[in-house]
């Protein structure tokens, strides 16, 4: 490809005489479990100028960041705030700041995520009883009860949308269970902020994290999270500090908890512009009719994919709109998929998740999240697709 | 101020439909201890559409960040990349990577960030001895030395360019004091990165980390870190693994330690694009002459600063050209200066740092960092004080 009189998005022109590393973006279209495509809009507010992160004017977006987080999260949790690192540093925020060595957590285990949950509570120090089920299925209420039940934890903890399965979890009977146990619950909301709605509040949940390269599209990097005033009174309460300095959400609230807004660390400014305007966006839309727009897409895509003879592997009640697993025919499983993922993105620019653990080389993940919720992403998958097989 | 036909940088038109906050970024002169302006190039970088992170084209991007990243922190070290989250949590990985409880630490503390390494490995379970100097002042080797010899501790940690005072801290003598007692040295270069010359592997340095939001002139929200082969031994021999699955360096070289690219967390896309352009403007300027830049822009700024009465905290051969901090006269201390820096921001829109610590109220940190090296920077600030003092 010539460079020569390329122009990028932003106007620049890139000439021969610039370093030859520096080189336009190819244009793809990203249909995996996430990143997705960022808005225009998006890119645009994150290409401003910086200010300083204890700016008047910085701080301004940022209190408007944290109000437009906690509506989306359905929460009034005033601990609600984009951490500086990507969903993953989210997850071991909430679970590092509420466990202490030796304490109790009952985890519900339905995928990659869950397996996540159970590890960075186990590197804690915690003692960890598991709730499993299929992958593909959900967690069983009664059986997560039961646990928390006779373990008697001081956190439970699962996945309302499992990326790695496209399954939606139930999550207000175990919500219940945890509430009468006295523990606290703790929920991945990765694939379903912004794309599902979500009622932290009317749920019960303690603590939640998120990402932002999923329903919000915007870019991957931040991890909004929110600590309810039952998970801020256990933080108080440990008996010895949270191990990380970080993560350590009474240390977080000095910057981030209103009021004075003391420095803890350096604000990522830009990323923080670009989840503004993504948040912005997403209340334009309003989350009822974002996720209706979720759902249709959904849809739509398993219609075209069954022509193509590529079926779910979720049951219909428990699908997660934004992210589809897709049973293989058994001549495309294994090294044929691989082969045909790589196709599809070079022949076709169209991204897709691969499956992971007992799925890999079983299944497809397609994500139709945030911006890419749309017929015609559907339409163009299922058009490369048909070329190629 | 009317937004209508006010033009963005990127040449997207706001118009009076729009979401009222959706507003065009004030411009700052950064002339703080960081964030410094961004470069524009860089900002147009951020803003090109999203890769996925497993995505061929993605990770030649990464490959060139990381190449780029051991030339400039003059490192052979293969692990060396750039953590998804900002300096601090850079200073974190490498401390909880290579202390475990009850190892012993010997730390030098010069300002606020030796204290924060010093909370940061006590928080890990480390057994801290200080070796302290008045602020504004330099680590004494012998000292350091005689702390090491005496509790020979299993990592010596010190900063490189103290931003708290603007003192750049002796190294070579350190580490070889650190090296000959087998221990391991962590040396902080968030604010030398990029401005000052760094040769990791000459001077015998272990781990290292940074922040990409002052002399390279980038966003805040990554850390470059770099680990070495020794470090990489004590990692090995651990005897419980790290509590932190997001900063393990072992998990995190599935996926930034060459090779097969194994998902960990979802790289921050964005974030690299910025670096990798920040990256490509050192490599471009060269680091020798930016250095020489950097020198050239602290002397002009100390020569104008000195015709307003404001003289330099630290000694001639300790100074930090990319920082540099003054006393402020008797007339200017406590409330006096807070008023002043809010009029410097308002009325022209520059923004420089308060002192901290016991240097709160007493001095101002001017940063001449990155781009903002240079002497129209300074010749802007010169007359803003001149027609306020």
């Amino acid at each position: 490809m010539s460079l020569k009189g390329t122009r990028l998005r932003c106007g620049l022109l890139f000439s021969p005489s610039m370093p030859t590393e520096t080189r336009p973006i190819l244009p793809r279209l990203l249909l995996g479990p996430g990143p997705s495509n960022v808005q225009p809009r998006v890119l645009a507010a994150m290409g401003q100028p910086l200010l300083g992160h204890l700016d008047p004017a910085f701080l301004a977006i940022l209190d408007e960041v944290q109000a437009r987080l906690r509506r989306v999260f359905g929460t009034r949790n005033a601990l609600t705030l984009p951490l500086s690192a990507p969903g993953s540093a989210g997850m071991e925020c909430c679970l590092a700041n509420l466990l202490e060595p030796g304490d109790a957590a009952v985890v519900g285990v339905a995928g990659v995520f869950g397996e996540r949950l159970c590890e960075v509570a186990r590197r804690i120090g915690a003692r960890v009883t598991r709730v499993e089920c299929s992958w593909g299925e959900a967690l069983d209420p009664g059986e997560m009860r039961s646990a928390i039940n006779k373990v008697r934890p001081r956190v439970v903890a699962l996945v309302h949308a499992e990326t790695s399965t496209g399954v939606l979890q139930p999550v207000a009977e175990i919500a219940q269970a945890t509430r009468e146990a006295d523990a606290l619950l703790v929920l991945d909301c990765v694939t379903s902020l912004g794309g599902v709605p979500l009622r932290l509040d009317d749920w019960g949940v303690d603590a939640a994290y998120s990402g932002t390269q999923k329903c919000l599209s915007c870019p991957p990097g931040l991890s909004p999270v929110s600590f309810g005033e039952r998970a801020l009174r256990r933080v108080r309460r440990r008996k010895q500090p949270v191990q990380s300095w970080f993560m350590d959400v009474g240390l977080l609230g000095a910057y981030y908890g209103g009021g004075a807004r003391v420095y803890h660390h350096t604000a990522p400014i830009s990323a923080i512009y670009a989840l503004a305007e993504g948040l912005r966006i997403v209340e334009e839309e309003g989350m009822a009719a974002r996720a209706e727009r979720h759902r249709e897409a959904g849809r739509a895509l398993i219609t075209q994919m069954q022509a193509l003879n590529l079926v779910p592997l979720v049951a219909e009640p428990l699908r997660l709109p934004p992210l589809t697993t897709l049973r293989l025919p058994a001549a495309l499983r294994g090294a044929a998929e691989a082969k045909l993922r790589r196709r599809l993105l070079d022949e076709h620019g169209i991204e897709i998740g691969a499956g992971l653990g007992p799925l890999a080389g079983e299944v497809w993940r397609i994500g139709l999240m945030g911006e890419n919720a749309q017929r015609h992403c559907v339409e163009r998958l299922a058009a490369a697709l048909r070329a190629l097989l």
